[in-house]
């Protein structure tokens, strides 16, 4: 690290240190705004009116469902964002440098079994260094080291030769809607940073995925004489285990090294179930919805093909699936998975980061899960890495934390990364 | 069969012929009123038509649900009953003989999916002798079986000596409210007939059934990641086969010789399932929701209670289940079991009946579902024979149907029975 790097890295570590306080309380409003899908807007204004301290220019928009809904890449259960807001802030680059977008997702998925809380899922609340709460570490906690990244950049005077574009996106967890939606404005850029939680690890390779429905038929009888009637329930379940061979034999496949320390690379989840209308009545429907991992090494309709196909030997294993076939459909969210070179600058750039400030080499890995960085790579033509703090398994977890201390390196890892990859110019840190 | 009683059947299917058409509209119409839960007025009203063209004394009423949810046998998943109203019919007998309830209830289960259905569930549309439509089985046609009887007696001027007390109640699907209601208004008889779909067999015994719900538990984690997570699903599915062990088990120990014919004597259905609220997360909780038949020779507790202990053991096949335990509650439904002596005077009034009319020997078994026959027997101390037109396995089914042949046979049948049963007087029929 020559002494300039070095000042600059001191001069971040002293003003992050000293904006510790400022830093907790906006992860805690943000948390306690409790942004569930279509209930992003109480968050968002907590965004603006941060973006705005720092000085940036402001767009604030509703995207336009009903136009983006024709676009090849929409995958939403929506099409109406009133109340819904995207929020981008810019940071003008003096000219000369690249460019980079700063792109985090606030929205958060809903608390589930809140009785499995230790605490409210939204309190925000403070325990030995970890800060509690539905969205702390997927992704608020990201999003704070952003904003606080750019805050230090700002406040000690560094101006940038590149663009900074920060984007505080909703509609992540429900296929990329809020992204695609920036990308269609015109935001692209050099490069891409999402801080979604990777445990400080840099995700070079973002797993795409899909969202299916499978609906599974049975026959109706009366419960005192079931055995008249095929019950669906029973019938999902193996339906389930077929999904669940497939799984298996997807993630066989999978050589990349990037994965290599990840139990099952690309999972096919079932999450949601629902089916029967009477207890005494044996059940003739249930669906099934779930998310189905793509690997970056194949294509969206790939995947897609594969579960199709797969579900059509399901009549080996039960000839009631011969006349009876499932249903399969695929709805709501979808994310693309992105690749970016292993040896592109800004790998380079925040690789070098994480080692000055934490003193070790970056572990480089496959991303578990889709994110944004599929619509940057792909449609924006904007290479993205995913690095972020918080735990991956904390994710839609209940009692979700982030570990603070993480926060505040990610920001400062992420502030060195930014004014190496924009370029400084006669900033007061380094006059001569 | 003597000569009077000859001449008795001869009139009665005489007058049943010749009123053939009517007896079919009525169950068309009220096939038609598609009177499920809460929905059972407009049927109601046409029960109410019907009674008043035969010249019954009339009886209509809301249950309070206030006072009879503190009944020890009150079992409804609802106490306010606005538009939901019971109606009872009185054909006052000249006294010095036997009284008789013919009781039916007027709701009907849900057309479940209506896919499965070739036609609208609720059509009423007559094909080869078949009128189809939910509740065309279960149970409307025995009730128009019992009104077609009680209005060929009224017509054939045949003066009863005992009374007959015909009752066409609510909320027999979600555990005899109705009947319940009607009991505490005073109704009790002698013995009692419910023309459920017994398919012309005679069901001197009564197994009973409870609903119960059970919450299963996972843990929850992002799908991407969902090696972190315990599924909720999944752990259902362990759930559901342990049940079906139970069932098994307490299957096995049936030796009473009614139920030979009978593939499972008391099925344990689970006939709903929801859990999970997001596809891309592992689901945490699960609920089940079924109906566990009781037999005739075990009380509801003794039933429950080996329920609950059976699911104690759950922790004996997978680990999970011990810091995690299911979650057990009995709600909604409930019919008590019930029997009547093999030779009791109306099993003789009927067996004899059902001879004289189809000319063969009635089949004797114990009904694999519960009916309210149980609460007329426990509570009302009225011995009850189930006994109607109708294939129990269409019952709850898509495409429910009753062949009219049978209805009317049933109808003629039941006339016969009542008339021996209560004792005429006095009738033209039987003029010296």
């Amino acid at each position: 690290m020559d002494q300039q790097r070095k000042l600059l890295k001191e001069e971040i570590h002293k003003w992050l240190s000293s904006n510790r306080e400022d830093g907790i309380n906006l992860l805690r409003k943000l948390v306690q705004a409790s942004s569930t899908q279509k209930n992003e807007k109480a968050a968002q204004d907590i965004v603006i009116e941060t973006i705005k301290k720092i000085g940036m220019e402001i767009d604030i928009w509703e995207p336009d469902g009903i136009q983006l809904q024709t676009h090849p890449f929409f995958a939403c259960d929506r099409n109406e964002f009133k109340d819904s807001p995207n929020v981008v802030g810019i940071l003008k680059g003096s000219g000369g440098g690249r460019s980079i977008i700063l792109n985090g997702h606030i929205d958060v998925v809903p608390a589930g079994d809140v009785s499995q809380w230790a605490d409210d899922p939204f309190s925000g609340k403070v325990v030995e260094g970890k800060l509690y709460g539905r969205g702390s570490t997927d992704m608020k906690g990201g999003n704070v080291a952003l904003l606080l990244a750019i805050t230090a950049i700002r406040e000690l005077g560094i101006q940038l030769k590149g663009d900074v574009i920060f984007q505080s996106v909703i509609e992540e967890e429900s296929g990329g809607l809020g992204t695609l939606a920036a990308i269609e404005r015109g935001y692209v850029a050099d490069a891409a940073i999402i801080p979604e939680p990777t445990n400080m690890k840099i995700f070079p390779k973002q797993q795409g995925s899909i969202w299916f429905r499978i609906s599974v038929h049975g026959r109706s009888a009366h419960g005192g004489t079931r055995y008249e009637g095929v019950s669906a329930i029973e019938n999902a379940f193996n339906v389930v285990k077929h999904i669940g061979e497939l799984e298996k034999h997807r993630n066989n496949r999978i050589t990349d090294n990037l994965y290599k320390n990840i139990p099952i690379p690309i999972p096919i989840n079932v999450g949601k179930i629902e089916g029967g209308d009477w207890p005494s009545s044996v059940a003739d429907l249930v669906k099934l919805e779930g998310r189905m991992g793509v690997s970056p090494d194949e294509t969206i309709e790939e995947a897609k093909n594969e579960m199709t196909k797969w579900l059509k030997t399901l009549p080996e294993k039960n000839s009631w699936f011969d006349h009876n076939p499932v249903e399969l459909e695929w709805f709501g969210a979808r994310w693309v998975p992105g690749t970016i070179d292993l040896d592109h600058k800004l790998m380079k750039c925040l690789s070098s980061s994480v080692i000055d400030v934490t003193g070790e080499e970056a572990i480089i890995e496959a991303s578990p899960w889709g994110t944004d960085g599929g619509l940057l790579t792909n449609v924006a033509a904007t290479p993205t890495i995913v690095f972020g703090p918080g735990k991956t398994e904390k994710a839609h977890h209940p009692d979700e934390y982030i570990e603070l201390d993480k926060l505040f390196e990610a920001a400062e890892i992420i502030a060195l990364t930014v004014v190496e990859w924009c370029g400084a110019c006669h900033d007061p840190l380094f006059v001569d």
